[in-house]
């Protein structure tokens, strides 16, 4: 059962292979989290799209007006789940697991999204994310308000509504490339940082 | 039956409101169309992200390098279709008419991406299409080479397949903002220019 | 992306070819609307089953009483837009312009049946015609107790009901027989008529 | 567990109060039978729908050119099976165990028409008639094809067609009446006749 | 149409060749019944397997204690219907018209649980395995609730729930083994018992 | 986000007050591993039914013989990913890496058993088990005719559609009542041990 799977079907760029500005803020990212996530180097085969990608991700995720980072992090996890996604269940999962501190979050949300005990904000926002990534056609606006109920903003709802949005894209992409989870992702985030 | 839904369920942002950079590229479009597409008006909450909308689409959209423009929206229209989203069918199958010349083809597509005669390259292209539409975790290497032996290039199945993706994401959007299509793309395209 | 499909898949009688009734009455509604419908033709292989078929139709069809013709139309678009059929949705669509003056109710209606915006009556006529088109089996008297609480009556629910079940049976056909619309559906109805 | 539903959630229509060319039709299928009907007497409730109804039914069920009249109540009760549509079932169930002589054949194809053991004939008449009971949008010509190598003709490809969109009508009908089966029917059959 | 399938797409074994505890406790039941139920016949292939299927069934099934056996043979019949099993439905059908004298339930249960008109109760129990049966993941707490309100215990509710997997596993092991329903059962329970 | 969930829904029983044979089994089980799974204490409640289910999990999890123990923990993931249970995925996964010495291949598996990267010979294993999970009714002799052209013997793909079989019923009784896995089985198998 070893897995010899390529980065991507479609090949690699290796960090100093991007043009000078991706090269730049992807090493950024890789400095931090020590190695090169590999939805950067199998999206860098087209510079053009991997910018607009980091630019919109940035702008949805690395926020924490509105929804918190963690709270966004579960929107992604569940989400991805229920795609079948596992680039950004391992990715996303090791990142929700250090956002929030506990090990066992990322499995329990990615595996049942649809029935993961979670406080009753938690479940608003999943329960709204799982409408917008396998049902928007028939959102409701009694589906909203229902979101708001649970006190969700509704700059809070575009944020989840959005952020489900990019990722049935990337959940799309990481399939198109059959894109590998690095390694490290997988345990990130499991045992508690002495 | 009047329609009198706003353009977005969360508001929108006119032209003369938008920060300069959006408001020179969202005009350039306006003047060459006639109008300001609501998209663009709704997502203009959200300067940010509108920007890396932008990008995205430009990308994957204005080119004929691989893909034509016609084959580039009839992958919109399609998957717009299967996932009943009403802005990107009525507006991209505009597009779709205009640049095919063919005054049906949209509604064919739209209606049944299933079903709907093409021709044995453009099939291939709505088939492959249509899987990262609609069941992308199960996307197979076969399936890859289905569209290969229909003479598409790896570049070219690159292409449909971000193309799905982006339109997964806009599709999502328009459903979470009931964005609605401007009046002048549902004529457009459908009578013989004189 | 030229159309060159037959008018059915299974070929197609011509108006002169028809058996004197049906040469007759096929014919009153060939001058009226301008053309011959390609369903008659296509139907018209089977000379009883065309004859069942219109008398069908004309009985649920051709009636203002309870529900409008207009609602009727609606019923006919929505569930031809769930099924994905076509020539139902090009031809009835053209149809539910004339009566609604409306020249994008049925591009909304056929595209997103489920989430298009209605009035409360139009959309529990919609709610209960696509129960019935797509998951009859579990209809609930609850279910029809909310159409009877938007003010419909039971006539008017066996209209929905009846109506949507007819079309269930001509999509199928429609399929069946891979029948195309007439070019002269796509544009009725589209334009203000001076 | 006692069944004491009515003929019909909107009423039932005896025989000696339907209108006279009904009530001399129904009638005599009623004395060939024992009884009459509840199909009948529920939609007697509108005259013009029974009579096209009795005339689509009979001009593709009282036939034995091309499909055998066996073969088409096989369509009717695989369909119906799939439909979970118990009036149908239960009456045609009945009659293809008379036509075939089989008790159990029934019972078999209704409750799993979709794995029950056929000859090669016969499942591909019941494979064409699933596909356009289920997803006739994307009946392919190949599937077709698929028929025809099992030796079914154009004019019998129609004829499972046809039958399963009538059906598919049909269904929907006994689901919107919640129409109770007579209790003649659930033993028809399942005995040999001495 | 004659049936000439086997016992079972991988062999059966008969009474006289089962182990010794098998055949004893196989032969109770072939005593009392007048025949070998073929599902024995088909897992005596594997004894142990065997013996913890009859142990788990004479668990949940023998007993009158909460849910009767009239109640618990609704569960088999509604899920197995659900589950399109063939043998469960002939042979639990069979069962459940023993137990409940009426020789319509089952047949109207299988073909569709979902509809099917039931006391308040037995609805509650049909709702709450069907839930189990096909979407076991999204069961929440507020369905349990449904449950309670409907009058069933927190025993009878583990009834309904372990009654429906196990059957969920049974209902595979018969279309895995494309097991043969014996002839006996189509017909038990039918005919008023003189 | 912290996991205040019990055991079990509807309680546990703690070993020390299980039966004798009960307490004994379980007990080296819990020895062993180093734990009581979460499993057995929520199904002791009802002690017949907990020994039914050891001694089928024993007969069929406990062998060599055919499918390696590594291959039947792979039935048992995908199966449990596919159905979504999350106290199988972790407990089982947690196996699977203990068996393959893979840390990654649970998490691949569970995610996405659709199109997650296998050997030929898992593959088959992997397909044939997900048709039995998701659509046994449909199962046919040729699907069974892929799995023997990859080498599967008629024993083996028993084994796997037993084990499917098995873990639909498991799943089902992991959703019933809420199971709580374990916190030890995230962990295990993760990390190469010294």
């Amino acid at each position: 059962m070893t897995d010899t799977r390529p980065v991507s079907r479609f090949g690699a760029v290796e960090l100093q292979d991007m043009p000078d500005d991706l090269r730049e803020r992807v090493g950024a990212v890789a400095e931090k989290s020590g190695f090169v996530p590999n939805v950067f180097k199998a999206l860098a085969r087209r510079p053009r799209e991997l910018r607009a990608f980091l630019d919109y991700h940035d702008a949805l995720m690395d926020s924490d007006d509105g929804l918190s980072k963690a709270e966004r992090e579960l929107v992604v996890v569940a989400t991805s789940g229920a795609n079948n996604c596992t680039y950004c269940v391992v990715a996303h999962g090791a990142i929700l697991r250090l956002r929030t501190k506990d090990p066992e979050i990322a499995d329990r949300v990615a595996t049942n999204p649809y029935g993961v005990e979670l406080s009753p904000r938690e479940r608003a926002i999943v329960d709204l994310a799982l409408i917008v990534a396998t049902e928007s056609a028939s959102l409701t606006e009694a589906e909203l308000d229902d979101a708001r109920a649970a006190g969700l903003t509704d700059d809070e709802i575009w944020d989840v509504g959005s952020i489900t949005a990019l990722f049935a894209m990337s959940n799309r992409l990481a399939h198109l490339t059959a894109l590998r989870p690095n390694e490290e992702f997988f345990l990130m985030g499991r045992t508690p940082r002495s």
